[in-house]
């Protein structure tokens, strides 16, 4: 490592201690680099307004900033173990090229509120991104049970077959499921998105910086005020974040449940295409449906990576080096959890029901319940009626059909009352969230 | 147990295996047993409206429901095994009491979706406490960081002196952490504040059921529409709900290591009214600050909590009996949870800083980051001036005093810049919740 | 409460701290009390063996410290919120019943030790319990692997048919897995079966308390010898136990995910007896298998607690309050792992297989991987075989029986050499373990 | 990626879901290549012993996987995304150099056991790793233990100061922890210590393969039998070996949290020697001790990687591709904990402890236990020499001393008495693991 910023003269240096104290910093930081460069660049301008730099040097330093984010995009720029982390290699690139303007772009600032914000902006970018893809399927589920509303299918409890159902409900229950969570996505954009660029370590500095200037320059839509809980507030805010696509993949490992079973010969429900399953390396009869395997185990890797960066946070207040420990899990995180979601817009369009299969698995005890409520509604004290329909359940289907159990279905969000224009406006006025364009 | 709704005749029952199916549940009903009963009620004044029961049935029914508020509150009807569930209970008490009309009281719902409504109004109970108990701890953090501006105290990082930093920022650090714990509780609540009641067990019911006035009866804010979304969201409203709770625990498990070093003799910063302390069995001279290490260790029980429940959620759409198992952590993380938070406000208003040993704590090095930017003010690039800086760190504090650094102190947040009216209107800005009064 | 052992005079009390102070732990002590008795007898005769008692007041403790036990067991003793936890009220009642032999009971030792003796010996005896349960699961399923070797059933990866598969194959599975969880358990036990008696607050006393003796009287197989590492290992051998349990209780999740299937319509495969279903409160058509389910779930308690007192192990070392809160959570656990395993034998000793579902499972292409690896014993290269018998997957059964297949399943292991009489051999080695009398 | 070995014609393959699919799967088989090609060769010995392939085809492909080896790891193969994973690579690596004779090496098995027996040979050489390593630490502390028996430090319970206590107690503490670490990695390598390679894909196959020769030829303890539990054993046996790594990092997280403090300025009882420190980019004052941070982070990682795990087998019996997702975890919770351990020897070699402020922080109140137990000893009933002492708590000290105090704690295990021969043994008797020679 050849940058160190904060390096004495004569200080011994171990290479398995510098390689244990690097880990995979620097490697994740790349994750963070454009974000980190783009809240440099606000610095600089915030540093210009109070007179700590000149304009030339501005402007010197945004070309060299713009040209370093170039670089690093067409690879021409590695940013790797030479470096101490991101934060280090900018200031690097910046004194070698400008000399003392690069030197003076750390004034007022520190590693700590750099990190900071360059993960608010990152989480930004993908919490509204998250929005967007869950918004999506919550889209082509609305669409698909509007045009399946009433086609019968088994509904179950305990995997076990209960009372008719439909496409529609089944439909519509995942969408107004995504719809809450772009709201929990939604919310916890709103959460993270305040700046705690200017707080420097964790005590603020004595300098007047412009911070309100640079909250905007930035796009924040507001200043995180006190530097103490600007620190306090790490792992915290990533572990919002997490929460909120948790809450999306805990619904991508229920569907896929669902889908795994459908897929099954024994439900053989639905057709999945061909390019979401795989073989096996020696049974030649395998079709497997993996994609949806993934899916499932998705899950899995958010809420490992929430949990890591929770156990972090038992600590007094100020930075401890503890807390750069849950970069890693916040990109795995996101990582995985956005890379399984994107998929399912695709695969949910693409599903084919097969009716024959639905309608067989629908058995007349399934419409006892339809039985005792029809009692009910003539008089008769529902217990007495379900005791009367228990007594005769396999014979509950004689002269029933899926179809009309289904349009008897009138309670509001049930087959024949979907409330799909409810859930389109729900769906509607889900905000779509500014994810920056570093 | 003596009332099985279900039971069919001749089916052989097993005593260890129905202790084993009735677990805690019926006793941990308890805690819902109030929501569930105002849920009845207005499910019978639903039932009412499509005729399925006559004004006499309905006002005999809901003098029902309330007699038995009444004798559970005081303790004359307990809630136990001899019931399988609080749901049974109270359709066996009304038929016991009404007939015909109480086994009609159970038409068109499924206990499935009374405890889901049950427990949406018992979590609206427990944020609203919630986002209340927070918003005090930050009116408390607030008076104080007021109070005692720029009192100066050393600044932390890595437990390790950095710069002089004062009481202000530190009450202010945590009045801004716990209003956004107050804000993500009271987004929760939004989301958690949507009407379960009339989607049955999953797959609504042929009957008109006029959801929208339930709905309204008991003070939602919007239907929860589909049913299959209905059960989806079991487990992960509640999660949702622990996650809020858990913001505040982190915040409260943080605050608690501060005063567990602050309170130790080494750094002797503050003491403790001795009604927060214990004494030993063995060793007679000892008072310890058992109260902040059991805030601190709050948060682990409302984690283990909300991880207890994701566990279950690896399942298939409809409603399973694992479900079931989430009730008896969400109870005990919010019963640990708000239980250590509400203790809070008392014991911050109390503590007693010594200024003496805060004062001695401060070394002349902490002054070090003070000169370098002073230097970068007046022009020298600052990694120049932090180098000198560095170079005789020891000798930073001459001539410099706390009081003296903390004016300086300017940029927006810091010291002499706490910004306490914005956190104020910030503060001020958290709505009170509905809470309700079962 | 009455009795606390450290109160100095003068110093104020307050209630609602008190309450909280005191959460559940003199409740959760009941599980330890057998155990702290016992341990203090053992105590008592050490400060015999030393002197600091006379054999007059050694045996008179003994005696009420029985007669203590015996008020307990039948109910005239009652533990509760009188008491600041359990090993308080032992020296309250000795106190109160002797006077001075009572008050020098708790020379030499602290309720530091004292918990943690007395969690080593409850732990024991779940743990003795746990290794016979999971012993008595692997007895039932060895001997229906015996019984029933080479009964086809379909085998499944993916949930997506395979391979023709035997009972046979799937009971010795599972036989398997719970020996290596008993093996587990064994290793748990030997961990944990060390005496911390002795080592008083975490610091040893000046006394030459003869350890050795009373780790002996107390059936320890070892000392832990250093007081320190007595603190330390609090909450960690909690967590070993509740990993060992959660490794039987993890198979008892998958084993209940089988079942779970099996007993779907869609399989078939598995007839439950009646008593381990129960109905719904509106679908008459319903016996849902809530047993299978609860034991699927049971696994989250055990987990979530695990997580819980781990949350708390980020400390210093020596004692803290914290650690105190990690009691309930390894009740818990064990109350629910071993409730929910205690209903396996039974039930898989019950369970029914349907042989005419599970041959109707079967389908051609089963019979692929058979034809493949046939040609390739015969010489053809494996993958040029598996690409031609992916080409007639369909037609892969023509000739084809699973009685066939099975019988030519001879790799060790597999359905035609299941290689009962090892697993038997290890199932015998399983040793039994002493859980103690208390 | 070129190599799909089910691939059939005509199946459309979509970029995004294949990318999906691979995800970092072919990049962690890098980790598991050695040990799959080792498992290879004894396969392939295996299928020339009952006649599946001709001495000749053994010879060359035991010749090509050793090149195949010495390639890879001279990194003139290269294992990317231009393979599905690891196992598909040696194929194909095979085929293409050998033609038939790498046709024929998948003959009875699948990759589902080639990546159990691989990840059981890996994580036979971590478990010897930290088996290694444990013993180290434990090594470093007897030895200073020995050194350092009487230097007095004080001892604290609840961060407060206690009693008067000795270094050698302290290092003796840590000595048990870590020989009791490496007793449970030592159990738990015995546990992995299994081949399930011949299980195939779950089922066994239809060819009698030399399992126990393939068992003896990889140096395995003991076959596992049963095919059905080989699977199930995925992901049980990872979690396993990561809790005997959580049991090391998280009693390094506990004496990282001790030095932490002790090399704080108010504690000061430490200085870290310089390698083990770094400085701040904006404070010039500062040297950090992020070492010791960032190994008390550590567990979270290991933590968090077996949280993930077990989130994953929530699934019936039978492969799943779910499964495939924990290998991630298992490799990262090893990096990070094997890395941060095999530190901690040299640390602990090299930390001085300051006699000075050592010594200053024993107050007069820390003999009282000792004023106590004396006045117990001559007869006191020890709860009225309890309160006698308590009220003159202030002046215990008075004509005491460290070392006396020291000298004097004669229970076994405590300052005076810390059988550290009988550690020593216990140390001894740690029997060395072989890892394997990959």
């Amino acid at each position: 490592m050849s940058h160190l910023l904060w390096q004495k003269p004569g200080v011994a240096v171990d290479a398995q201690i510098q390689n244990f104290l690097a880990g995979d910093d620097v490697v994740l930081d790349r994750e963070f680099f454009l974000h980190d460069i783009a809240a440099s660049k606000a610095h600089a301008a915030g540093l210009r307004q109070i007179d700590i730099m000149s304009a030339d040097e501005l402007a010197s330093l945004a070309y060299e900033l713009d040209a370093l984010a170039e670089d690093f995009r067409a690879g021409r720029f590695i940013l790797d173990q030479h470096y101490e982390d991101g934060h280090s290699a900018i200031e690097a690139r910046l004194t070698e090229r400008l000399g003392d303007a690069g030197r003076k772009i750390h004034t007022g600032r520190s590693r700590n509120d750099q990190i900071l914000v360059a993960t608010r902006l990152w989480l930004k970018q993908k919490l509204a991104r998250l929005a967007a893809v869950v918004r999506e399927i919550a889209g082509v589920a609305l669409e698909r049970a509007r045009a399946e509303a009433l086609l019968p299918i088994p509904g179950y409890t305990h995997i076990q077959r209960a009372v008719v159902s439909s496409a529609g409900m089944w439909w519509a229950g995942w969408a107004e499921a995504f719809i809450d969570d772009a709201v929990r996505t939604i919310d916890t954009y709103r959460l993270v998105d305040a700046n705690p660029l200017g707080t420097a370590a964790g005590y603020g500095v004595n300098l007047p910086l412009p911070r309100s200037h640079v909250t905007d320059a930035l796009n924040f839509a507001r200043m995180q005020i006190n530097p103490i809980y600007a620190q306090l507030s790490r792992g915290k805010f990533e572990m919002a974040a997490l929460e909120a696509l948790g809450g999306a993949t805990l619904d991508l490992r229920r569907i896929a449940w669902d889908l795994s079973l459908f897929t099954s010969a024994e439900f053989g429900f639905v057709d999945l295409p061909a390019q979401y399953t795989t073989g096996s390396s020696i049974m030649p009869n395998k079709r497997n449906p993996d994609v949806i395997e993934l899916m499932r185990a998705t899950h899995a890797s958010v809420s490992g990576a929430r949990s890591e960066i929770e156990q972090l946070l038992s600590l007094p207040s100020g930075y401890h080096r503890d807390l750069q420990n849950g970069k890693g899990a916040l990109v795995r995180g996101f990582h995985h959890g956005l890379g399984a979601l994107e998929l399912l817009p695709a695969l949910l369009a693409n599903l084919e029901w097969r009716p024959d299969k639905l309608r067989a698995a629908i058995d007349s005890g399934m419409y006892a319940t339809d039985v005792a409520v029809e009692a009910a509604a003539s008089g008769i004290p529902f217990r007495d009626a379900y005791r009367a329909a228990a007594a005769s359940a396999d014979q509950a289907g004689e002269g029933r059909s899926p179809e009309a159990s289904l349009v008897a279905r009138v309670s509001p969000g049930a087959a024949a009352d979907l409330q799909l224009d409810e859930l389109q406006q729900r769906w509607e006025r889900l905000t779509p969230l500014a994810g920056g364009t570093v």
